[in-house]
């Protein structure tokens, strides 16, 4: 029955259900995050070969042999405790690969460069690869978002502060909160993503060591600023990054740029699931996940269950991002030219944080696409006050008469009354003796209508989905 | 002695001396955000007022009596225990200070609103305005980094990896990199700045309260959307700050971007101070902090102590911000139309945050503005491993003549034998067998020389300092 | 109407009012950290008399100086930002007091002492304090919290699991469990206040300083040992701490333990208050808070509503103190003998740490020792399923006739039945063609009573308030 | 050469190498757990049959079927997003090799259980077991600290305090300290281990489940009571666990425990790395990490160098454990009997700590025996000052004659001039007018050598090792 060979160390998602087999997942593992690096090595030995200090069979040599499958990951892991990091075994290999075909082209393996320039551009590609899927499954929650707040744009239900029944509002209004929160999100990693730059920098952020091989290649006379110009451009044109002005190694401000936009995505997918698992709850019963296959959402214990088991899921992930970004902010704090251990610090939290904020958007977009809405329970939740969600709007309308702190104490006193003895809010206000008959107790009923309080939600979902600002 | 009357619950800064006095900590105190709310409420009603629904005159009296001073700040926020927040009894207390001049424009007071509009909106109005403190602080600090990285343009000091000396770089460059972050800084602080909404919403987001009221002051016939336009237009033009699509009470986008953009400033900050610690350590020596008056770095047990407590504050609230920026995120996963905790757990995070940046902000100015540079010190430790620091290069020069590997490989084993026998990299090379003579002894002296092997330092601080991408 | 004058850098608890006004707040403020650190002064003077190398005179000449009262507590943050501690400030002005009545006294201030000595034996003074404070708040919740659970040992509501009802249990049990928590909080705080230890260490925790003058005042032969050892215990007697072996300023296992502990007791707290939270929607109702003052709860827009804002301020702080615990506990990664930094990040974290917890401690009591609890509506709710509530007992009964696994997968068919249409359970099981009659009907609808089926819960109540382990 | 199959979600610790291969991560890795929550299901039914409620042969048969080898983890891990958690398909997949075997023990597995009694009881057992592994890592390093400390009592070194040489130290003190942090750190995790507690609850932690199917199975007269002590009891010794008095599924105290003494442990071996990380720097040069392995810090582009690769782990992972574990304090919040995401938020925090101080530890180990220390680098660091480092002691000494602060400021004046002018502070005092030749030049000299005062570092030292308190 086991197909996949157990190892001890095996990290397969059984303790983080919310990203097992998600894409993200994959685009974020060692073999990726290898290959990543290994793309890394091969951009540079194309970039360098264009520019003519390299031959390209070397490039082509190298390229040839960068393929991560030809690699054991787990022996880089192992031998990245002799050197703490994973490059300068990884280069000691591939330099192995492509001196067994051609010896020459070993030459010009990691010609030039620094650990720190392969595991960073290898970073992010992985970050620029994750952040595509992630962004689209942030693009089809939007888009299940909006289609629901449109369909129940005027779908009245209780708006609710502080664990309360506040005044009413509309279902399609808190899918549009939804919808531009997760929209927000999305533009928040596009941003981050066009920005995510390649590293180029040599041991110490100097480009020294890239500058001395080219020198010594290149023929006649050598002009270092151009060169470097090229060779930047270049570089960033075969890993499909942006430049970076200055060497970055220990200027993390894209790592930094990359934890906030992660954070605010997992909290805004976060924000969805407690919203959901708010109105999910037995006795709201005005929202339901979608059903699924059979068996989801079952408890191993009772069979009536049908747990909100995807928001659960992007809860759990909502609450650990924020901590592995805070993380990783604080590696901007790193001293001199390499940290002895602050860089080393961000790798596994960022990995960590794209799979999450990955599993929750993957999670997302079944949740708001199959989200089963009970129109009838958020009109009989509505109801359960006795009209008492809408004391604002009457006291707002008995404060021309009655002065509007006198309005605002008399409903305090009615709903007070209301409460106690079970009775509507209109009923009560009726015979309430400061209003001696006026208004009207039709017109009192008409005013304790919920369904007739709902301000500008539909003009607000209206205006929020065209994205108009 | 003390001219100031001490009250048992004082935060006056004792423990936090980054803070003491600088202009962020008076922007972001008590009296500033009850100033912020009041001017809150002045705004809405004056916005109401431009609209017709409410008299001018109300809302001149309202905004007569909207000054902080006439508060009692401490009593507030005791009130502020029975309600979960401090607006209840702000609105209280305004509309008794308005009754007593105006009975009629009291009615006019919080017309229509909740306390979350009021309070959101003075904490947009608290940031706006200590950003505008911070961003200031900061361009103080990038121009004085930025005349330090010109004037140390070609400075040649150790560039340090993982603690060692790697390979030389030039001190210019460092500035520059300090400068970059910086700059980065402000720029995302810039662009928070900027997108700072006001918070207009109501009881729980519908607006219902606006427009009840509206439409019972309106004459005949009252258009609900232009209404609403034309309010939310006015109320951002009399506050200064921007609009919001969607009313965000639950949905607390602002507030992220506000942390991240923080704990990167903060962390951009204790970068620049963690390297000045690095060369400042008595070994290194190579930068000292400014002077400052007489006792600056004073120790209350050794005499000869010139601390760097500049660096020493600055990095104090770098440690601090990120942990608050993750509670501020952490906030975004906030249920229902508004949250019963989550809300109130930001308020007094986002002003540490303010005031910690802002504080290191105004530090770092004095920091970058007064750092006394030791080119010296930076040129007598770069030969203190006896050019073992340019060992890549001479890697590199050899590598035609050796191959890459064995030329690395005879590197290791000369400055292993250097470092052992204490000799200059260049002698131990010079006699090296598999050199046999050649190159020079001259020309290894030259290639040994780290002042000679500081890359592209130079024109990366030109470009940099340009501002190009 | 303002009896306190404004200050602009006041932080008065506007924005945390879980803690305003609170005993613990008082505790942990300016005043009474400076107050600390003065009787840390006066207590080593004391102690270095009782020694004999001191006069007696002097020691009574200080200890009648270190009145906070006569200390301008801003202007030692403000100098404190010359030497990046508050401790260098108060030194040279209780010199000058004391010179003032006793100029020989004032050459035995702060002798052979340390900046970090008297600041962290006085933040372990205001911490012991402050403990002693939250100890005795929790102890009363604990108390109030086992009343609740006797008085409803046996009152069934709903468990509620993933959000939804999952199978019968009762008040007292949750009750039992917060009683639990709150007790297992208040023995962390216990266990860490009795080891709270002085801080003795000298410029570099070697002591020298102590030795030095110590051994120049002594008579004759001195004996250091001896004279360290006396030093220590007199000094921990006169602040009423605990010793600590090693000094340990870059030893900060002290400030973690008190981190980890604070950090316990707010996320016990802060479990108390979403429950109540949960429990208390409005759709839920099974409790609501204490009615407190007129006012209390009271929402500034609508007039029904009464928030549940004990819960609220708690949980508001339980939001907070958890990452302020994580930058006290990544303080212990520390440099040297004294940090550059990391030292002084601790000192407002840990106040805010202090003072949230303290707050929420305060006000648990009053939410704990008001708390309405309907068991009506308990009753009511656990209805709400027509027996699904109590589906795992039946299955459990059908297992021995039609296996564990044809038994749950029939209830699972039948919860699905009686939610479809609308059923009680034990309707749509007496009709289920598998059961062909048997259980009879009487039997099914005695086994779908949730209230016979609250397992254990009685007996874990009286086991857990026993303190039984 | 890739001898390890590769999948796309591996995360076989190629970012994390602090921890590969170390024996925690094996032992915390998905086989371990799972092979955790099957011993917790083999436990219960060996419990359950010990009270006679289950067949004798049915424990057998489930026992047997109990083996991680026999469960594809990565099918558990896909299947858990349907249930939000891997118990319900484990015991799926269990029962089904039962079955195959046994078909009426498969009516046995997991009786009365829930997936959160397997969960929590196998987290415990993981945690239990890496505890065992990660302490007596702990308990190497602190007896090779101690040995340090013993070998170094003596040997002098400049005491560092905001990254100057304040006063001279011992190395043995310094070690000293990192011993009793490593110490420390040990007793806490002990303390936490001994009380990790079996989970028992059910359903929603009445127990209803274990005593329904108990009671159909037991003759006759069945006592509740006695029989839950007895089940308690057994599956307590059954694992090998403490026991709880109540169900903690929602009651989170085990796991904030947890996290508080791993947090403190990392830490505690942080500060161990930093300080050899600052000892370390080329210019400092006072430690050296164990050479190790060939290559063992070797760099990718620099020949020369030999990192500090070990401190470099430790440091890694200490950066990371405490924002971990604030993650898991958090989840104390945790709402109704079992939250919908906060506690499915903790199982990968709880791992990733677990691992990652295991990690620390064991790099700690290799670290701590291996340090090679540099008696004589100690020793001319401490002359750079010139005599400087103890200006604290002259000033003790000279505070006889000159008054306590005359003496400071002369101290204060002579080593700036000392400082200005390259001279030993001995020579510039004794040419100090205010001291007019006396004390004599060499008395000067004398007490202006740092070596002879460093206070009661030897003393401490041993009564440290001695584990007085």
């Amino acid at each position: 029955m086991t197909a996949h060979p157990v190892r001890p160390h095996d990290d397969a998602g059984l303790l983080s259900p919310v990203r097992a087999g998600v894409p993200a997942e994959a685009a974020v593992g060692d073999p990726a995050w290898l290959q990543a690096m290994l793309d890394a090595e091969a951009a540079l030995v194309r970039a360098q070969a264009r520019l003519g200090t390299v031959p390209g069979s070397a490039a082509r040599a190298i390229g040839a042999a960068a393929r991560a499958g030809r690699f054991d990951v787990r022996e880089l892991a192992l031998a990245a405790r002799e050197t703490a990091n994973p490059v300068v075994g990884l280069v000691r290999e591939l330099t192995r690969l492509v001196a067994a075909e051609d010896p020459e082209a070993a030459e010009y393996v990691h010609r030039g460069s620094t650990s720190q320039d392969i595991l960073d551009t290898g970073a992010m590609l992985v970050a620029f690869r994750a952040l595509r899927l992630i962004r689209a499954d942030l693009a089809r929650t939007a888009a299940a978002l909006a289609a629901l707040a449109e369909r129940h744009r005027d779908t009245p239900l209780a708006g609710r502060t502080l664990t309360l029944h506040a005044v009413p509002t509309t279902f399609g209004l808190k899918a549009a909160g939804w919808h531009a929160l997760v929209v927000d999100a999305e533009a928040r990693l596009a941003r981050v993503q066009e920005s995510l730059p390649t590293s180029l920098g040599g041991a110490a952020g100097t480009l020294g060591g890239y500058l001395e091989y080219a020198r010594l290649a290149a023929p006649g006379d050598f002009d270092a600023e151009t060169y470097l110009q090229d060779l930047g451009a270049a570089f960033a044109e075969e890993t499909g990054l942006a430049e970076s002005v200055l060497p970055w190694h220990a200027l993390r401000g894209p790592v930094a740029d990359l934890a906030g936009a992660l954070a605010f995505t997992a909290g805004a997918l976060g924000k969805l699931a407690v919203d959901v698992q708010s109105l999910a709850r037995t006795e709201v019963g005005e929202v339901a996940e979608p059903a699924g296959a059979a068996g989801r959402g079952a408890s191993s214990a009772m069979p009536h269950k049908r747990n909100p088991v995807l928001a659960t899921l992007i809860r759990s992930a909502a609450l650990q991002v924020p901590a592995l970004a805070a993380v990783l902010t604080q590696c901007l704090v790193t001293e001199d030219e390499r940290s002895a251990g602050v860089w080393h610090a961000e790798w596994q939290p960022l990995r960590e944080a794209l799979r999450l904020t990955g599993g929750a958007a993957h999670t997302a977009v079944e949740l708001a696409e199959g989200l089963e809405v009970r129109a009838d329970r958020m009109r009989s939740n509505l109801a359960l006050t006795g009209g008492q969600v809408v004391s604002e709007r009457v006291a707002a309308v008995l404060a021309p008469r009655l002065g509007k702190a006198e309005a605002k104490a008399l409903l305090t006193r009615a709903s007070a009354r209301a409460e106690a003895e079970g009775l509507p809010l209109a009923e009560v206000l009726a015979s309430a003796p400061e209003l001696s008959g006026a208004p009207a107790r039709e017109e009192l009923t008409r005013l304790c209508d919920p369904a007739s309080y709902v301000g500008a939600a539909g003009f607000l979902v209206d205006t929020s989905l065209k994205g108009e600002r």
